[in-house]
């Protein structure tokens, strides 16, 4: 375990930038401490005999080239991030761009066969401190940049306000986008966030899709009346409403996502949230998860009809909005298979899953083969101080990473 | 509607003290126009011919005494507040003082037989600032003394602190507890403050009982999962908990609450909040009222089974508490039969109905026969700026006191 010792003394190193007093790290995107943790990242590149360059979206890329005979285009990326959630944990995103650079140091080592270019990338802003993936979209040509002047983060802070006494402003991130076929497949490592791997006792995730999302917005509108003067059959109860949906909604999702779907009621503002009134207007934050973008439609449309016939029940007004849409990103199948491959020759326990969660991959997806390994967490636990996977697990996703993009690279 | 006309005026009158700006009226109890309020009413009563004090409580009773030959104790009292909630409405508890008042003029002017002394009373602190019913409680030996110190408002100010500069401290209150046989009747005239007199298209509401509550502190406690990436057989979901509990509970009244029980969840908190957060805590504040004090205790009995069961079903750990419970609080028979007598005889509509809000009356029906006498509240609106009565139905429910106090003095 050569290359994990250097692996997670790289991770340690990167631990140093953004470290809590109080436990977990943050490392907001665009800020100071991103900028220097991304400035270390450069130099640990540089001295593991990588060219380095920032984009105009601030991406850090560490280049090897091909090997005389290969070719200039069409390189293999491995990408992932450095930035972090606020008081988050050390491996989301961090583990996928160390290890991509320390799969770097062992192509080197063994003198594998590169027949094209191999690309380490750190994007910047996965966390959606400005937006989501800021710098991956910037990338991929997929971020509006007309949007770039009104992005802010929750606490009103402009991105170009962030972005002052950098090398990098608002009109430099057109330059971030890269020509067609610059890049050949995408490879991404991360750690689950779930706890589904953990369950099933396998050390190898091989990811099928990364989830399409649709967010809602659901406002129940009922009347404030008094708790004990009005009758339960003259009531306008905003409340009894969102709850009978939030009831149904969840058997609904259990009943037509076959257990792939997930539905999140995880916001809930009551009005005026006072003990002898009943509610008159209750907010629900609501989501939905799927890799089948067909039956996330069907979902969705099923939510609008529960929350109709909720309202309705209870003699209350209903409006739903759907505030953010993205479509799954299906995963290479080849690459699917590479991965299931090398597990079984390095005797992984391995299982197929979709990713719940989204990551840079879903915006190479649709331009090139794309792939995710992902190695469990313990207890499920991610974005939080707690965030650990057993170095064992760390090993094994470093080896898969390595074994696919040393095979991919050597045809 | 000569009397109306002072009423009104009188109604008028006080609505100078603590109006607001932006609408509605603020007098808190024991603050300094609460003070110049009850100073005001106690010139008016002296106005009228009433003899008048203030207890230790702070309680302003204007008092006729019997005509000669009648007893000196076993007054008839007439009693309501004059304090309210911040941007209360005009007629919470004022009309039932100010009416006490007018039926003192009447008695006087009209000359009627009164064998009896006849009180007409403005308690402190109803709506509770310090503590619910403070004034009335201190007044029927209800308040518990040792407690008075440690009182507060929403604020964190201590009743303490409020009297400062008055005459009354917390060691006065305990004078404020009146004698056995001081009083024999107690008579209160409100608006109803809910919907059902108006939609019925009554009149003259006869108050059945003042109901029981059963406050609850309902917590569910869940785990905080990734709302992508944990399936939804593996969460365990707080607020899924608490809404499938809601739904089911307010079934359940529906069903065993006979139309007269009512059940409300009005404070909801959710945490952590994030839409993208499985929610892990929440707490729901829920309240139920009846006047039969048996099924309130068996819907507070069903009230833990429903908990404890939607926690089961959602793998969340629930914890039930009650905050706070008080007794229904039956009307005399005899006064609700000469109530509904004076409404026939008046060609006034009425109606029986349970009142759903707490009163002072209910504080004496222990003590003394007790009767309630409502008036509709137009669109059922209380404690706000729109709180209103037509002036017809003033006039009616000032008749009917009228008409049941002089009944009951002249015998």
């Amino acid at each position: 375990m050569v290359g994990m010792d250097r692996l997670t003394a790289d991770l340690h190193a990167l631990c140093e930038f953004g470290r809590n007093e109080a436990g977990g790290w943050t490392r907001p995107a665009y800020s100071q401490v991103d900028q220097d943790a991304h400035l270390w990242l450069a130099s640990r590149m540089e001295q593991a005999g990588l060219a380095t360059r920032f984009d105009g979206a601030g991406n850090l890329i560490g280049r090897l080239e091909a090997q005389p005979g290969g070719t200039q285009d069409g390189a293999l990326v491995i990408g992932s991030h450095i930035d972090t959630v606020p008081r988050g944990g050390w491996l989301d995103g961090a583990l996928g761009v160390l290890a991509g650079l320390e799969v770097a140091r062992r192509l080197l080592e063994s003198r594998a066969k590169r027949t094209r270019p191999f690309e380490v990338i750190a994007f910047r802003d996965e966390e959606g401190r400005f937006g989501p993936f800021t710098g991956s979209r910037a990338m991929t040509g997929k971020l509006d940049l007309t949007l770039l002047p009104t992005m802010r983060d929750v606490d009103g802070l402009y991105l170009s306000q962030a972005l002052t006494g950098s090398s990098l402003s608002t009109t430099t991130f057109a330059t971030a986008a890269i020509p067609v076929g610059a890049i050949s497949a995408y490879l991404e490592l991360h750690i689950e966030q779930g706890p589904v791997l953990e369950a099933a006792g396998k050390r190898i995730g091989v990811v099928s899709a990364i989830v399409g999302q649709a967010r809602f917005s659901l406002q129940f509108q009922g009347r404030p009346d008094h708790a004990g003067t009005t009758p339960m059959n003259l009531r306008r109860d905003a409340f009894a409403a969102a709850a009978d949906f939030a009831s149904h909604w969840r058997k609904m999702i259990m009943a037509e996502g076959k257990g792939v779907a997930v539905g999140t009621v995880g916001v809930v503002r009551v009005e005026p949230n006072a003990g002898n009134v009943v509610p008159s207007k209750v907010t629900l934050g609501a989501e939905l998860r799927d890799i089948d973008d067909l039956r996330l439609n069907r979902l969705t449309e099923l939510t609008g009809d529960l929350a109709r016939h909720s309202a309705q029940d209870l003699g209350v007004e209903v409006s739903l909005r759907v505030t953010h849409r993205t479509q799954p990103a299906l995963m290479n199948g080849s690459f699917q298979a590479a991965i299931l491959d090398c597990a079984i020759r390095r005797a992984y326990a391995s299982m197929t899953l979709p990713s719940g969660a989204g990551h840079d991959a879903q915006n190479f997806a649709d331009l090139v083969p794309a792939a995710m390994i992902f190695v469990p967490s313990i207890g499920g636990r991610s974005h939080c101080p707690e965030e650990a996977t057993d170095a064992a697990d760390l090993d094994a996703g470093l080896n898969i990473l390595l074994d696919v993009a040393a095979g991919y690279l050597s045809t």
